[in-house]
């Protein structure tokens, strides 16, 4: 019987190369986009692709106005994402583009969605190497969700239980990108940078792990930017 | 300082007495009611009613459309709750009205506005003796949430936990109302019945786990009911 998994798909790099690993691990695809306040557009147009790229049996674009609660430079239009960072200050502190249990609520709705399809796994991207300092992107947190799995759902109850899957999480960002290259992951197709506009800015928190791993992995980045850092 | 709470509130009678909980508690509430694809409106009108009654500094209503999954007669309109039950069925097995992961997803919104609030707890009126059988009621899988809100959030981390907490867990049904009298909660706003006509129906799981805690607290329940169970 064929495995199904409900995926996480952001339209950024880390979900394009959880989903690839999703289907190279033979699951069915059902695919799952938050439409939460972000800033821009941009993502979920990627994600659009990127799900049909995989052959998603399903895409369920979900709103849901995260915004209205603030508390984040992400879907709070008054704040700015930081830019410039060191590359040894991205993670050290929780920076302002947290957004309130993102994921948290992903992962939640996710869970509904796969217990009402009778689906075998969850796949999300976190990963938390390099990576942003997002509490709820780090092992403990998938464990704690994993739990919640068990516990909170008829599913659970009877036994049989939606794993919940994050690859990547102990990779570091050219790790990720060449167990993309391997999976023949469309990196043109996503998108990473916080701003949304025509081309990536270059100098978020998100555009500079991206462009540290690509250095890394000894990979080109096809996506273009608007400046590079100095270090690249 | 004054503590701050989110309290979800459904307009039933569990999360009422549970709201007032807090306010004698001393909490400043935040109300927050999901407006999530459920059968009927009514339930919605008696939350407004009862946030407004305990002065909730604020009352969110938070629209999230779980009727999209589909799996509950709750949210679908082609299925129907069961009635008719004999009362020692009652919980045994899970009904058709559960919904998946309800709780979860409303616990994370939850934490999220309480999160971006910087609230010290969260409510939940959940109750797992004279209860439907629902997984997402149980007092683990609070204990699972709680450790979400410990390692899933910046203010977790940071080592403020909100707590979650969920007054009612063990209590019956009876035991409910005798803390709900001594509150002086007004039952008469509050909604139980799953199909939301004029008169609560008399027959669905929820009217009749509601006729069995008034009839042994040995408290008149103030609604209206369409018929009344034999044994009652």
């Amino acid at each position: 019987m064929v495995k199904k998994a409900v995926c996480l798909i952001s339209g950024g790099l880390d979900s394009c190369v959880t989903v690839y690993t999703a289907k190279k691990e033979g699951y069915e695809i059902y695919a799952l986009t938050f439409n939460y306040g972000q800033r821009h557009e941009k993502e979920k147009e990627c994600a659009k692709e990127i799900a049909s790229s995989v052959d998603a049996k399903d895409h369920i674009i979900f709103n849901i106005n995260l915004s209205m609660f603030g508390g984040s430079s992400l879907t709070d239009k008054n704040l700015a994402p930081e830019v410039d960072h060191k590359l040894s200050e991205i993670g050290k502190t929780i920076p302002s583009t947290y957004v309130p249990a993102r994921n948290t609520v992903f992962l939640s709705i996710a869970l509904a969605y796969a217990e009402a399809l009778d689906a075998d796994a969850i796949f999300i991207g976190a990963t938390a190497t390099d990576y942003s300092g997002y509490p709820d992107c780090r092992p403990e947190f998938i464990e704690a969700f994993q739990k919640i799995a068990e516990v909170g759902t008829k599913k659970g109850v009877e036994g049989k239980t939606v794993e919940v899957k994050a690859p990547l999480i102990g990779l570091t960002k050219a790790e990720i990108i060449k167990k993309g290259m391997k999976l023949n992951v469309p990196f043109e197709k996503t998108w990473s940078c916080y701003m949304g506009r025509e081309k990536a800015c270059g100098r978020c928190d998100s555009c500079l792990l991206r462009l540290k791993g690509f250095k890394e992995a000894g990979f080109r980045d096809p996506i273009e930017y608007e400046v590079l850092p100095s270090w690249f």
